[in-house]
């Protein structure tokens, strides 16, 4: 069974931003399939904008976040496996969901929890 | 901030029907707002198939989830307020995602629970 957190993803982006608040990703570096620009990891992490107002042709698919960003004035394209998110968030509050995501299987999304950070 | 039990309803139930399973959703009866044949609480709980093949005009807004069914041969009106529901899950296999929702407030969202029955 495909996994559920795309889905969740989406569900949380669309919650975070109808409330007029900033969605961000905290995402595993090292993650296969992940791209993007050097320098933005922190401790084996990345924390990312994924607001539509911070980003372009932003696109949510069960596989990947996708999007355009200004990165030291620069645009480029981001890509971040699904898989690769631990947990999206409002940054304003850090209401959100954390994944119990290892990065092995997709379909762990049965063990998923929401908190507040 | 309202609520996300509706983002989360509809995820779930997209997930599920992406899947080619059922979704169903277990119900707090004498909850605010139902509206519902009698007939079918059990225990203080209704259980409702909302696949979009057993429901005409299926709308999960984040007040309810309101559809048209029928219930013995008969086509009814069914509204079920979103913080009526008690857990989203796929007939088939149970996966889906208990609320941690007492009806008091929807703006518990961070409380939720995925599971695996």
């Amino acid at each position: 069974m495909p996994g559920v957190i795309p889905y969740l993803i989406r569900a949380y982006c669309n919650w975070i931003e109808d409330n007029n608040l900033t969605p961000y990703v905290l995402v595993r570096a090292k993650s296969k399939g992940l791209s993007i620009p050097d320098g933005f990891e922190n401790n084996g992490k990345i924390v990312l904008n994924i607001s539509a107002s911070a980003t372009a042709d932003r696109l949510i698919n069960n596989e990947s976040i996708s999007f355009k960003a200004r990165f030291h004035g620069k645009s480029q394209k981001i890509i971040v496996p699904c898989e690769a998110v631990m947990s999206i968030y409002a940054n304003e509050n850090g209401e959100g969901m954390l994944f119990d995501n290892k990065g092995i299987s997709s379909d762990k999304g049965d063990k998923n929890q929401a908190l507040r950070y």
